[in-house]
């Protein structure tokens, strides 16, 4: 981006009005917010940036510290740290539609157990008709959009795939590395499309992937968690690898798979995943749950 | 703490020396660091602070946006906001003992993959080295110990089990609700032993925990995540059960294999847990990762 979108997104949120709090965590240093940007629906995602190794010199020089108590030998402070270091992560969605305001929202979830028949008659119908777009996907693979955020590219059609940083991820440390494999090909939605005909794929994008980040960030496979999602995010297969000192959202056994674990599962048995019985979270509020109601599954 | 203890301490950390990082989260944006105050060992912890919602309409109107990336609808920045809403908690121990660094120092963990053959010829022969003391979960069975805690019990020799709370839920919220159920066979080391042969052992608890855990704690299946540990802590089987809603420390994808899953995969292949590589984590100080590396296999 050139200075002109520099300037003009420097102010872009000194109007922005609050609608309400989707959520938030303490914990996690975060807060998701549904408002409008002019007359727009957007949501906004703040995020507080990690504490680097590298800043703590500049940290502990240059700050102010304010006493909070002092008992024996634990003491506590609030400290001002110097502004350059005090970033904070911003994600901007807009417009936003209702489905993006649902899916920051806090809500509570469900485990519900998909049989291979569920899956054909239920979710799939669902996903069909809501018709998800992943054109965003698209502008990626075809350097449209994110070009410069492109780690490692195999272009083949078949095996090959793109790997980039997770939006989560701000590159500026290890701790919490998050890369993405996105698959050339557009006709795998999810885990359950996958047969033993995607295994060269899979072990493709396992190996290549491992690769690049063992070289690019000196990071071995030991270190890495690498999964898919049940139910996925976005319907266009694609691969999560995480560092294993990463406690990431959706590494969890309700949602995620270990890459290695579908391979094999899949050598053993080509259509594992089109019959088995799959459990997977969802929202109170996510059309899936209903549609397992009205079908008597829950 | 007056005035006079307020302008000493606002320098405190002005010459600290880092030691060593001990521990940081980029998720929990906290930083444990071993260093020296004056002559003095000293643990610091540094944590950011939560985005409060008060905060934000000053946030947005007095806050700087540098653009990063843009694509479709979605963008991010980096956003400096005002820097009296930037405070870092600081958490100071000094002079510090060996204890407290011992205490916030994170341990490196590794993935391993353990085939079948590694089980039998690397894993088996080093838990029994080890020899294990699972008296104490024998004292939970015979009643010997902790029978007062005991909320259901099926006494059958072959299927049966016994179900209590886990230590670390003090049962006072059904939020970060966790009962563990203990088979009664003792002849059951984890889930490699698991066979066709178990299936009965493994629907009976799945069955019999879930329904009283909805008759007592009206806590429903849907609700519930149940699932075994590999490795486990302790080499009896057992078996989780957590709510959805708490993100129970183990149940990531690198340690909890879902019970649902493991019927079914034993439904299909009797062997399944016999002849499948698994992966689990092990930390730096772990014996079992030394004796993976002497066979190679690291």
């Amino acid at each position: 981006p050139g200075d002109d979108n520099g300037s003009a997104s420097e102010s872009l949120l000194s109007g922005f009005k609050t609608i309400a709090v989707l959520r938030d965590s303490a914990r996690e240093k975060n807060i998701f917010i549904h408002g409008k940007i002019d007359d727009q629906e957007a949501v906004v995602i703040l995020e507080k940036t990690p504490i680097r190794e590298e800043s703590l010199p500049e940290i502990f020089k240059d700050s102010r510290l304010k006493l909070e108590m002092k008992n024996d030998i634990y003491s506590t402070y609030q400290l001002q740290p110097p502004p350059h270091l005090n970033e904070i992560k911003t994600t901007v969605v807009c417009p936003a539609t209702e489905k993006h305001v649902k899916k920051y929202l806090r809500q509570e979830t469900f485990l519900l157990e998909e049989s291979g028949e569920d899956y054909l008659s239920i979710t799939l119908p669902f996903i069909q008709s809501q018709s998800f777009s992943v054109q965003w996907v698209y502008n990626i693979l075809e350097k449209k959009a994110e070009a410069d955020r492109i780690v490692h590219e195999d272009p083949d059609p078949k095996v090959g795939f793109v790997l980039l940083p997770d939006f989560k991820w701000d590159q500026k440390q290890l701790d919490d590395l998050y890369l993405i494999a996105i698959v050339h090909r557009r006709d795998i939605k999810s885990l359950r499309d996958l047969t033993s005909e995607h295994i060269p794929l899979l072990s493709n994008i396992r190996k290549g992937g491992q690769e690049v980040i063992q070289k690019r960030y000196s990071v071995p496979a030991t270190k890495l968690r690498v999964y898919l999602h049940y139910q996925p995010s976005y319907y266009h297969l694609h691969v999560h690898f995480t560092s294993l000192s990463y406690d990431a959202p959706g590494c969890g056994v309700e949602r995620a798979h270990l890459l290695s674990d579908v391979i094999q599962n899949l050598e053993a048995d080509p259509k594992y995943y089109r019959s088995r019985c799959l459990s997977f979270l969802v929202r109170a509020d996510d059309g899936l749950l209903r549609k397992f109601k009205d079908a008597g599954r829950v």
